[in-house]
């Protein structure tokens, strides 16, 4: 094994500029506030896209598909299957499980502030969520339709659906169908955002975070953390090595080794590559990483330090990072919480 | 097979009498107003139980007990897998799919409008819903739970349900366990009650139904479905052989057959006998019978005519009662269709 330790350079850069930033008066808490204004961001209202513009119409619907069972292969599976939204839109899982108990490759991530993402799936082998509502429909180990046919006759089967699509996609003949429902559950994944305490934060407001809160964020960027997690989304912009100063596995006590990214490209460098999770909500969404293999949150902290860059931290530097991910803990939208009534069958 | 046609006499005296009754005129229209009254009642606000009052801390925590899927053993299971509150607290399948995907031996019944009855579950071998939640954590088919004090270990594993347990038991000095994991289930679930155009009609608004629905009514009295059929939940409150007057897997074409209630009692007039179900909400709940084998409402209709009363239904009259079943569909409790945020592991 190589002795040889890389850490992202974005890492290293940003923890040269702010190891130099203390918290001890007024015109330094204004620095550092000022510094986190350009690291991070507020939420926006929507996670807008204009392949796919959000209407009440498509996102009514949308909702409803997201609970949807009756279509997939057992009836078993719908979104809302793995994105339990008392679990913050995640399953608790390790790794997902979908029709006839069969288990996903990966861990569910949560589909709250997901529609900005560099990609979707840990491997980013979908393009958006749209694609990825849409492949899950044949996904053999998810929904495990045959057919995109099949997802047709399906949703045309309960009769309710006929006039839920035709409002949500006015002038089209023959509306129901897969690419429909892909935009439909897209659209309503867009306006799940979940805004909380670190967005008043960011936006001015110095008393929405805790001093310990504080401290933790101020150790998060000293440590070198924003040098992935950073952005709105605190991650969820790139495509990174799980493990640059050392095998993951060494510390996850992974049960097997996934080649990540590989699996997708092909090529070398992209050998043990996933996406930068976003750190949204992360307190509500154990297990972590993308088997699932560690569930304490303070653990998930210090392997990371670890491994992504090579610094220990003691229990007291963990405690205070922890205390910072907890306050990215945000509200979920009202309509996110709500359960639709679906169109009976008969 | 025996040729000899059994009813039910409640059935049979009940046809007699309401078959005179014409709805040709208004006073003909009050006399049958007077009778519906007499045959049903409008919902209560709340299932009340002396043994498990109910109280906000109570139903508070029943109902993120109910969603609660971390401490069933694969860490599926739910009361809401099988009680999907978009599917009126049913899950669409035909048979019951518990942890592991082990296919239980019947259909979920809706747990709206539940708590009231003579028994829970298909052949009363649960004697209240607090019975049925609390066995449901150590069945092996559904939970699979090893033991109470496992589910007590599994609660107590995550942090944030103590303080829950002891605002709504208070004065207790280790509630955090299977008992009042069912008390607390058992009262959210006592206040699921789904009120509708029903409950008006019977309450003396005449028109709160059309008049294909009050025909149907009309039929559905004077055909003696009222026989097994009545009170406030138009059933729930008797044990009855499914087909008095033929095998009833003849019409149903039932993949296996049951033998009911005789596997709770070893009793030989138990055999086929199966409580009887409520009907509120029934054309939301397909597919039918305690096999789901039918999923068409007017084939089941034609089916309990044939099979309880000897009637054979042309299609405009089981088009008629149809009509009638679709009015039985209520309204569920705001607090049914939010879904709770549950405590985080960590």
């Amino acid at each position: 094994m190589s002795n040889r330790i890389i850490i992202p350079l974005s890492a290293l850069i940003l923890a040269i500029i702010f190891s130099a930033v203390p918290l001890t008066n007024v015109s330094s808490q204004d620095n550092f506030q000022q510094q986190v204004k350009t690291l991070f961001a507020p939420l926006p209202a929507a996670m807008e896209s204009k392949d796919n513009p959000i209407t009440p119409e498509k996102t009514h619907l949308g909702k409803m598909l997201f609970f949807e069972t009756r279509i997939s292969v057992d009836r078993t599976v719908s979104c809302s299957k793995c994105h339990l939204m008392s679990l913050y839109a995640t399953d608790g899982l390790k790794k997902a499980v979908g029709n006839n108990c069969k288990l996903n490759p990966r861990n569910a991530p949560t589909v709250l502030n997901a529609a900005d993402q560099i990609s979707e799936h840990w491997i980013g082998n979908r393009v958006s969520v749209e694609d990825q509502a849409k492949q899950s429909l044949i996904a053999p180990l998810t929904f495990g339709l045959s057919s995109y046919k099949d997802v047709e006759l399906k949703l045309k089967a309960i009769p309710g659906y006929d006039s839920l699509f035709r409002l949500a996609f006015p002038g089209e003949k023959d509306p129901v169908n897969a690419d429909n429902f892909a935009l439909a559950v897209g659209a309503w994944e867009r306006t799940l955002v979940t805004p909380g305490r670190f967005d008043m934060y960011v936006k001015g407001d110095t008393t929405a975070l805790t001093r310990t809160e504080r401290d933790g964020l101020a150790l998060f960027i000293k440590t070198g953390c924003v040098g992935c997690h950073s952005g709105p989304y605190l991650g969820g912009t790139m495509h990174d090595k799980f493990g640059p100063t050392q095998p993951y596995w060494n510390l996850t006590h992974s049960e097997e080794i996934d080649v990540g990214r590989f699996a997708v490209t092909k090529k070398e460098e992209d050998k043990y590559v996933f996406k930068v999770p976003n750190l949204r909500n992360v307190a509500m969404t154990s297990p972590y990483f993308h088997d699932g293999s560690v569930s304490d949150m303070k653990s998930a902290v210090k392997i990371m330090a670890q491994l992504e860059v090579n610094t220990t931290f003691d229990d007291k530097q963990a405690d205070l990072i922890v205390a910072f991910l907890k306050s990215l803990t945000g509200q979920l939208p009202e309509d996110a919480l709500t359960v639709p009534i679906l169109p009976p069958e008969n």
